[in-house]
């Protein structure tokens, strides 16, 4: 009881700016907390219209340096940015503080980021679940950009990619990234690609290569064709002309009715998997007892087909509220 | 009306081994077809006895030559055999005839064989979904094995092979795969591992390398410590012990109870998905007038949190038989 009263509290810190506050929301909506629908019933008010970019790439293309360079160049331009450091395959819960990461130390006595780690560990919806929540707290704490930075491997990581306005894949010369890119599906994820460390052997090639694969890419007239932007991120170089794109994108996107699609097409996924979370937890597992249990031990033996399962378990299930 | 008719007549047909028959069905399952819970309903009586096999492997380490020599050593101790290749990759449709594979001619004439390989495309629910039906169909068809065979990368991957009652991880020296395993959790999945190519230079290495992770890896008194079995598959050596490794692995199934834990368990995924899979088909997508829609446009411009949109959406579903 206690506990559910201080989340209006906490959104109310977390919106006058307290680092806190916001540590402490992020950390219960990344460990799938019970008093999560009422932090997202507090923040709802306040979200909606911060822009948010995705970056992504395979390890050692300079993911984190990128990033803390567009911080320094979007603060720059007078924007409040929040950071989420996504990293999918981490150990390690995201519950460190504010600016924890060593890399970001140029920003951690700005007012005006928040930097913060997570991981999935914890969150029964996974990293596709709790990211938006994340995104959501940063909104409500007056950040009118967020960055989402993942590892650009796997399912997982394209999912939380897809949450983003605007996606920045980032390659490097040499690395196979090119062709990596396209098997893992990435090419259609990408609105912008970043060819970092562009000084190096190689980068010719690679920027060759995109625009070769950018060239085959089948695209209706109304549809954006993905900018190609070389940059030296370890020293600042390229960052200006990346953050031209970015505003090339967004602008694009807010010209063709787009963002609001995305948006909208988002939000359905995300109260999709909410309410099918809802519906799994409620079907129960394997604990003898349960109705599952039953049904799939006669599915075991050949007594009942999966189907037939399938349509009694959804009989017996209980939508009322839970 | 008619083809429902035919559903009943085409698993007398498999049964009495018309391959014909068994291709038409597979065909049914891997394109998610509406007669899909007929088809399991007639098949269930005939299913929960075969041993199913997973064989999973980075491409180039010998899953095609190793699967062939399977089979020929399953066929000289008179098992009837089923080969699903499963390619969640492969662009091409798995409607090819029995025997597809050029690798596999060895056994295209056998009629103790039956051999499909399997993609993805047309299904909803992936191959997770269909795999578990078509090896149903394998076992109407009279087979007492079934080996279904995965690229080992990503997670559907691990998830097709999660069906297997035994499931072998091919490696081969020098390829980096012991480093790979690890990173994508094969470790945990592994019954028994093959070094295939056991005759190239770093087979000591390899052998070395997973005994050690082996060795780390935490089990309780009672669980199987995985095997070890050095093979070289394209000359048949090795495939003798390798049967032996998973007659003994099965014999510790059974032993433990764990083969009829392990069935349960995934019969019970299984139906699990198959009533998720129907919950969001009732949930409808984003099309304009969906209740779905109207509660992400909402979702979308901050006047709803995503928890209580969840709420709405699962009171306005009907789950009456669709």
């Amino acid at each position: 009881m206690r506990r559910s009263r201080d989340v209006p509290m906490l959104v109310d810190r977390a919106r006058a700016g307290d680092p806190r506050a916001v540590a402490r929301l992020i950390t219960l909506v990344e460990s799938g907390d019970e008093l999560l629908p009422q932090v997202a019933a507090a923040l709802a008010p306040y979200t909606g219209r911060a822009q948010v970019i995705g970056l992504t790439g395979s390890p050692g293309v300079g993911k984190s340096t990128t990033t803390n360079e567009l911080v320094r160049a979007l603060r720059a331009r007078d924007h409040r940015v929040g950071v989420l450091a996504v990293d999918p395959s981490s150990p390690f819960t995201g519950g460190a503080i504010l600016g924890d990461r060593v890399r970001m130390q140029d920003h951690a006595t700005d007012p005006g980021v928040y930097i913060r780690s997570m991981s999935s560990r914890g969150h029964l919806g996974g990293l596709a679940a709790a990211t938006p929540q994340a995104v959501r707290v940063l909104e409500g704490a007056g950040c009118d950009v967020v960055l989402v930075e993942t590892v650009g491997v796997g399912q997982a990581e394209v999912e939380v990619a897809s949450l983003a306005d605007t996606t920045l894949v980032l390659l490097a010369p040499g690395m196979g990234d090119a062709i990596q890119a396209v098997k893992a599906g990435i090419l259609e994820i990408a609105d912008v690609f970043v060819v970092n460390k562009a000084d190096r052997d190689g980068a010719d090639a690679t920027v060759r290569d995109i625009n070769g694969m950018i060239a085959l890419g089948e695209r209706g007239p109304g549809q954006w064709r993905p900018r190609v932007v070389r940059a030296v991120a370890a020293r600042g170089e390229g960052i200006d002309e990346l953050v031209t794109a970015v505003e090339k994108h967004h602008g694009w996107l807010v010209e063709h009715g787009e963002l609001r699609r995305r948006r909208e097409a988002r939000a359905a996924a995300e109260v999709e998997a909410i309410a099918l979370g809802t519906l799994r937890d409620r079907m129960g597992s394997l604990r003898a007892g349960t109705p599952l249990a039953a049904l799939a031990a006669r599915v075991a033996d050949g007594s009942l087909d999966p189907y037939a399962a399938a349509r009694e378990l959804l009989d017996q299930l209980d939508l009322s509220d839970g």
